[in-house]
Protein backbone atom coordinates (compact mmCIF):
# COMPACT_ATOMS: atom_id res chain seq x y z
CA UNK A 1 0.00 0.00 0.00
CA UNK A 2 1.43 3.51 -0.67
CA UNK A 3 1.95 6.15 1.70
CA UNK A 4 -0.60 8.14 2.58
CA UNK A 5 -0.73 11.60 1.33
CA UNK A 6 -3.04 14.51 2.82
CA UNK A 7 -4.01 16.86 0.33
CA UNK A 8 -2.08 20.39 1.10
CA UNK A 9 -5.70 22.21 1.69
CA UNK A 10 -6.23 19.83 4.28
CA UNK A 11 -3.13 20.04 5.80
CA UNK A 12 -2.17 24.04 5.47
CA UNK A 13 -6.24 24.86 6.44
CA UNK A 14 -5.92 22.91 10.21
CA UNK A 15 -3.25 21.62 12.83
CA UNK A 16 -2.74 18.27 13.74
CA UNK A 17 -4.03 16.91 17.20
CA UNK A 18 -3.11 13.31 17.19
CA UNK A 19 -3.90 9.60 15.07
CA UNK A 20 -6.70 7.33 16.09
CA UNK A 21 -6.52 3.80 14.09
CA UNK A 22 -8.19 5.20 10.79
CA UNK A 23 -8.26 8.74 10.85
CA UNK A 24 -5.98 11.90 11.78
CA UNK A 25 -8.03 14.55 13.98
CA UNK A 26 -6.73 18.00 13.06
CA UNK A 27 -7.94 21.16 14.15
CA UNK A 28 -9.18 23.83 11.87
CA UNK A 29 -7.59 26.96 11.51
CA UNK A 30 -10.45 28.93 11.88
CA UNK A 31 -10.99 30.22 15.43
CA UNK A 32 -14.36 31.45 14.78
CA UNK A 33 -15.22 27.83 15.77
CA UNK A 34 -14.42 24.88 17.98
CA UNK A 35 -13.51 22.33 14.64
CA UNK A 36 -11.89 19.83 13.92
CA UNK A 37 -11.73 17.43 11.33
CA UNK A 38 -11.03 13.72 10.66
CA UNK A 39 -8.91 12.37 7.70
CA UNK A 40 -9.27 8.67 7.28
CA UNK A 41 -5.47 7.89 6.14
CA UNK A 42 -6.09 5.84 2.91
CA UNK A 43 -5.22 7.24 -0.38
CA UNK A 44 -7.83 7.91 -3.61
CA UNK A 45 -11.16 8.44 -0.53
CA UNK A 46 -13.42 10.70 -2.03
CA UNK A 47 -17.02 9.52 -0.54
CA UNK A 48 -18.01 8.05 2.96
CA UNK A 49 -18.37 4.62 0.38
CA UNK A 50 -15.02 4.50 -0.93
CA UNK A 51 -14.10 2.96 2.71
CA UNK A 52 -14.75 -0.48 2.89
CA UNK A 53 -17.65 -1.72 5.14
CA UNK A 54 -15.16 -2.02 8.19
CA UNK A 55 -13.57 1.32 7.66
CA UNK A 56 -16.84 2.89 7.65
CA UNK A 57 -17.50 1.35 10.77
CA UNK A 58 -14.56 2.82 12.46
CA UNK A 59 -15.19 5.96 10.80
CA UNK A 60 -18.46 6.43 12.68
CA UNK A 61 -16.71 4.71 16.21
CA UNK A 62 -14.27 7.76 15.63
CA UNK A 63 -17.22 10.62 14.90
CA UNK A 64 -18.45 9.29 18.31
CA UNK A 65 -15.29 9.13 20.04
CA UNK A 66 -14.63 12.41 18.46
CA UNK A 67 -18.29 13.92 19.03
CA UNK A 68 -17.92 13.29 23.15
CA UNK A 69 -14.76 14.83 23.29
CA UNK A 70 -16.18 17.66 21.81
CA UNK A 71 -19.25 18.08 24.03
CA UNK A 72 -17.11 17.63 26.90
CA UNK A 73 -14.02 20.25 25.91
CA UNK A 74 -16.89 23.14 24.28
CA UNK A 75 -20.21 22.05 25.92
CA UNK A 76 -22.01 23.34 22.67
CA UNK A 77 -25.34 23.84 22.03
CA UNK A 78 -25.39 21.56 18.86
CA UNK A 79 -22.84 19.57 16.53
CA UNK A 80 -22.39 19.54 13.17
CA UNK A 81 -21.01 16.42 11.38
CA UNK A 82 -20.08 16.56 7.63
CA UNK A 83 -18.66 14.98 4.72
CA UNK A 84 -18.96 17.89 2.06
CA UNK A 85 -15.75 17.95 -0.20
CA UNK A 86 -16.91 20.28 -2.46
CA UNK A 87 -13.85 22.16 -2.61
CA UNK A 88 -11.02 19.83 -1.18
CA UNK A 89 -12.26 16.20 -2.59
CA UNK A 90 -9.51 14.39 -0.64
CA UNK A 91 -12.71 12.54 2.32
CA UNK A 92 -12.68 14.25 5.65
CA UNK A 93 -15.34 14.35 8.12
CA UNK A 94 -15.98 18.07 9.84
CA UNK A 95 -17.09 18.08 13.48
CA UNK A 96 -18.11 21.77 14.62
CA UNK A 97 -18.61 22.92 18.22
CA UNK A 98 -22.04 25.22 17.46
CA UNK A 99 -23.00 28.03 19.86
CA UNK A 100 -26.36 29.59 19.66
CA UNK A 101 -24.74 32.82 20.01
CA UNK A 102 -21.42 31.95 17.30
CA UNK A 103 -20.52 33.79 14.00
CA UNK A 104 -22.93 32.03 11.95
CA UNK A 105 -25.95 30.14 13.93
CA UNK A 106 -28.38 28.88 12.54
CA UNK A 107 -26.16 29.05 9.58
CA UNK A 108 -23.71 26.56 8.73
CA UNK A 109 -20.37 27.60 9.11
CA UNK A 110 -19.13 26.79 5.53
CA UNK A 111 -17.94 29.31 3.72
CA UNK A 112 -17.82 32.16 6.18
CA UNK A 113 -14.90 33.55 6.37
CA UNK A 114 -12.73 32.46 8.95
CA UNK A 115 -10.19 34.40 11.89
CA UNK A 116 -7.00 33.29 12.74
CA UNK A 117 -6.33 31.56 16.01
CA UNK A 118 -3.84 33.30 18.81
CA UNK A 119 -1.04 31.05 19.22
CA UNK A 120 -1.44 30.29 22.57
CA UNK A 121 -5.11 29.73 22.65
CA UNK A 122 -4.44 27.23 19.66
CA UNK A 123 -2.32 25.47 21.59
CA UNK A 124 -4.09 25.34 24.47
CA UNK A 125 -7.36 23.96 22.64
CA UNK A 126 -4.85 21.34 20.90
CA UNK A 127 -3.71 19.89 24.11
CA UNK A 128 -7.39 19.97 25.87
CA UNK A 129 -8.95 17.90 22.80
CA UNK A 130 -5.73 15.60 23.05
CA UNK A 131 -5.75 14.92 26.38
CA UNK A 132 -9.49 14.61 26.62
CA UNK A 133 -9.43 11.66 23.51
CA UNK A 134 -6.71 9.92 26.01
CA UNK A 135 -9.29 9.49 28.69
CA UNK A 136 -11.53 7.70 26.80
CA UNK A 137 -9.19 5.79 25.45
CA UNK A 138 -7.66 4.75 29.16
CA UNK B 1 -41.81 3.13 23.85
CA UNK B 2 -43.42 5.61 23.26
CA UNK B 3 -44.48 6.29 19.17
CA UNK B 4 -41.70 7.86 16.96
CA UNK B 5 -43.25 11.52 16.33
CA UNK B 6 -41.27 13.36 13.41
CA UNK B 7 -40.95 17.26 13.58
CA UNK B 8 -43.49 18.98 11.76
CA UNK B 9 -40.59 20.71 10.04
CA UNK B 10 -38.97 17.86 8.52
CA UNK B 11 -42.01 16.27 7.08
CA UNK B 12 -43.48 19.58 6.23
CA UNK B 13 -39.95 20.26 3.56
CA UNK B 14 -39.91 16.85 2.63
CA UNK B 15 -42.01 13.95 1.17
CA UNK B 16 -41.57 10.58 2.30
CA UNK B 17 -39.75 7.40 0.37
CA UNK B 18 -39.68 4.78 2.55
CA UNK B 19 -38.99 3.38 5.35
CA UNK B 20 -35.33 1.62 6.52
CA UNK B 21 -34.67 -0.40 9.53
CA UNK B 22 -33.87 2.66 11.39
CA UNK B 23 -34.47 5.51 9.86
CA UNK B 24 -36.98 7.00 7.19
CA UNK B 25 -36.27 8.44 4.19
CA UNK B 26 -37.44 11.73 2.67
CA UNK B 27 -37.20 13.55 -0.40
CA UNK B 28 -36.29 17.31 0.33
CA UNK B 29 -38.82 19.86 -1.35
CA UNK B 30 -35.77 21.84 -2.88
CA UNK B 31 -36.13 21.21 -6.13
CA UNK B 32 -32.90 22.57 -6.80
CA UNK B 33 -30.83 18.90 -5.46
CA UNK B 34 -31.42 16.08 -5.67
CA UNK B 35 -31.30 16.00 -1.66
CA UNK B 36 -32.79 12.94 0.94
CA UNK B 37 -32.94 12.90 4.75
CA UNK B 38 -32.74 10.06 6.92
CA UNK B 39 -34.37 10.42 9.89
CA UNK B 40 -33.97 7.89 12.67
CA UNK B 41 -37.30 7.03 13.79
CA UNK B 42 -36.53 7.35 17.86
CA UNK B 43 -37.60 9.78 19.82
CA UNK B 44 -35.47 12.68 21.39
CA UNK B 45 -32.11 12.54 19.66
CA UNK B 46 -29.87 15.32 18.47
CA UNK B 47 -27.43 13.85 17.90
CA UNK B 48 -25.44 10.96 16.60
CA UNK B 49 -24.05 9.71 19.79
CA UNK B 50 -27.60 9.81 21.36
CA UNK B 51 -27.94 7.00 19.38
CA UNK B 52 -26.97 3.81 21.09
CA UNK B 53 -23.85 1.96 19.38
CA UNK B 54 -25.61 -0.73 17.74
CA UNK B 55 -27.99 1.77 16.19
CA UNK B 56 -25.43 4.02 14.84
CA UNK B 57 -23.32 1.23 12.62
CA UNK B 58 -27.29 0.36 11.54
CA UNK B 59 -27.55 4.53 10.65
CA UNK B 60 -23.81 4.16 9.05
CA UNK B 61 -25.11 1.14 6.78
CA UNK B 62 -28.15 3.20 5.92
CA UNK B 63 -25.75 6.48 4.87
CA UNK B 64 -24.29 4.13 3.17
CA UNK B 65 -26.80 2.02 1.29
CA UNK B 66 -28.62 5.64 0.32
CA UNK B 67 -25.17 7.36 -0.67
CA UNK B 68 -24.99 4.53 -3.55
CA UNK B 69 -28.83 5.17 -4.43
CA UNK B 70 -27.48 8.70 -5.32
CA UNK B 71 -24.96 7.60 -6.88
CA UNK B 72 -26.53 5.65 -9.67
CA UNK B 73 -29.92 7.54 -9.48
CA UNK B 74 -28.50 10.86 -9.96
CA UNK B 75 -24.80 10.51 -11.69
CA UNK B 76 -23.28 13.55 -8.69
CA UNK B 77 -19.81 15.06 -8.93
CA UNK B 78 -20.09 15.06 -5.01
CA UNK B 79 -22.14 13.72 -2.22
CA UNK B 80 -22.54 15.32 0.63
CA UNK B 81 -23.39 13.82 4.17
CA UNK B 82 -24.46 16.18 6.79
CA UNK B 83 -26.01 15.86 10.37
CA UNK B 84 -26.49 19.52 11.43
CA UNK B 85 -29.90 19.81 13.41
CA UNK B 86 -29.52 24.00 14.03
CA UNK B 87 -32.54 24.84 13.02
CA UNK B 88 -34.88 21.50 13.91
CA UNK B 89 -32.65 19.76 16.42
CA UNK B 90 -34.53 16.25 15.89
CA UNK B 91 -31.31 13.99 14.15
CA UNK B 92 -31.81 13.48 10.56
CA UNK B 93 -29.01 13.36 7.99
CA UNK B 94 -28.86 14.79 5.24
CA UNK B 95 -27.38 13.41 1.82
CA UNK B 96 -27.27 15.74 -0.93
CA UNK B 97 -26.33 15.06 -4.47
CA UNK B 98 -23.95 17.33 -5.91
CA UNK B 99 -22.88 19.12 -9.16
CA UNK B 100 -19.95 21.60 -10.23
CA UNK B 101 -22.51 23.31 -12.40
CA UNK B 102 -25.39 23.24 -9.51
CA UNK B 103 -27.13 26.72 -7.95
CA UNK B 104 -24.85 26.52 -4.98
CA UNK B 105 -21.42 24.85 -6.10
CA UNK B 106 -18.45 24.57 -4.29
CA UNK B 107 -20.74 26.44 -1.64
CA UNK B 108 -23.20 24.15 0.98
CA UNK B 109 -26.62 23.60 0.00
CA UNK B 110 -28.26 24.94 3.87
CA UNK B 111 -29.22 28.62 3.70
CA UNK B 112 -30.00 28.88 0.15
CA UNK B 113 -33.16 29.87 -1.33
CA UNK B 114 -35.45 26.87 -2.69
CA UNK B 115 -37.69 26.40 -5.61
CA UNK B 116 -40.78 23.81 -5.78
CA UNK B 117 -40.45 20.58 -7.37
CA UNK B 118 -42.93 20.07 -10.17
CA UNK B 119 -45.32 17.42 -9.25
CA UNK B 120 -44.50 14.87 -11.54
CA UNK B 121 -40.98 15.00 -11.22
CA UNK B 122 -41.43 14.69 -7.39
CA UNK B 123 -43.21 11.44 -7.70
CA UNK B 124 -40.81 9.98 -10.75
CA UNK B 125 -38.10 11.04 -8.27
CA UNK B 126 -39.56 9.08 -5.20
CA UNK B 127 -40.17 6.04 -7.61
CA UNK B 128 -37.05 6.06 -9.24
CA UNK B 129 -35.05 6.54 -5.84
CA UNK B 130 -37.11 3.37 -4.09
CA UNK B 131 -37.24 1.04 -6.83
CA UNK B 132 -32.77 1.55 -6.92
CA UNK B 133 -33.53 0.78 -2.94
CA UNK B 134 -34.96 -2.52 -3.72
CA UNK B 135 -32.69 -3.41 -5.55
CA UNK B 136 -29.90 -3.26 -3.20
CA UNK B 137 -32.47 -5.01 -0.88
CA UNK B 138 -33.13 -7.42 -3.33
Amino acid sequence: MSEFVIDPSLSSGSDMICELSLSSLALSSNALFPWVILVPRKNDLREIIDLSEEDRMVLMREISLVSHVMQDVFKPDKLNVASLGNIVPQLHVHIIARYKNDAAWPDSVFGKVGLEYKEEVRLELIKQIRNTIEKYNE
